[in-house]
């Protein structure tokens, strides 16, 4: 099983401009986990509020660092998932395009 | 040939919640069906009809349980489907996101 | 390269029902033709025009056949695409979602 | 790490038609370029300002050459990236669809 999470958007710092240290911009954060479904499921609640606090919390400069981040608080969380696919778009920080940065991991349970 | 259902969406009493056992809430179901095409062709109204009549009638808690129920209901229904992809959205039960869960299939025929 | 026609909408006598042999409905086509690039390339406007010609001559019952004749006349007419990915989709047939159906070829050259 | 410029949109003049020549229409770009990180990152203002600037310097006729002069530029600017998908689009070249042309590319580095 797969689960989703899509388009979920909310205020934080990040980024490596002085503008962006200072004021909290919009991002949008896509998650796709895999894992095996046998009587335990993952609570999507949970997740969406881990990657938010996680975020808020971190106030990470590059996206890149964000990405590894992310990946890490939920592979701590739900060692059951075994491939993961982020990313995370600045939609408002360039004027003429939507800028974003992904990844994707496959890991052996 | 595959065939799509795209953005099939209707209410339905899903969910583990107190609050989503009580009011019926919004689902988007989206599914791919490939089978091969000779002379028999899948009834988009059907399949469409078969979904959302499984869902009202199981009344599920969780979208795990939810696609390995329609999974079975089309199998059983249209035999030469060789590969399945289902998705299920709760576009309204969080605020800052749409969560969604998916799977695929494929049968050997 | 791949050229991509995408939402190509228009109005056509397509489908098994009644009311669907008496009265155009809009259908949305989307194409993907990949060919090799040297000098010679593909005219996105002469492929437009002969899949809406095509649809609107031939008056299909099927979306299976409407693919498969599609794919025909793109391969009579361009021989140098070696991939070609289609898609039908009938937006306004069921109110509660909208109904497609694809495929995709390879071809050796 | 794979970066993503969406919907890059601005006027520039591309095309074969007389009214190609004369008059700027609107491109979308999409881009995603794959790169291993390790403390240096890729700038996406740069590579945004570097896709605009092209296109416009270039005038293309072809969108096939448009894509080829694309990916030389950022290949000369970002050697460290393996993996590289372009895309153009013409919106409002013809009333019924979207045009585009795409291609990916992978590099052994």
């Amino acid at each position: 099983m797969t689960i989703h999470i899509e388009a979920l958007t909310f205020e934080v710092i990040i980024g490596l401009l002085d503008f962006e240290r200072e004021k909290p911009q919009r991002v949008i954060v896509d998650m796709e986990a895999t894992y095996p479904y046998k009587d335990i499921f993952l609570d999507y609640a949970k997740i969406t509020e881990s990657i938010i606090a996680h975020l808020k919390t971190k106030r990470y400069e590059l996206l890149e660092d964000a990405l590894l981040g992310i990946k890490d608080e939920l592979m701590g969380e739900y060692p059951q998932i075994t491939a993961l696919k982020l990313k995370i778009s600045k939609p408002d920080i360039l004027s003429e395009c939507s800028v974003a940065l992904s990844h994707s991991w496959e890991f052996n349970s």
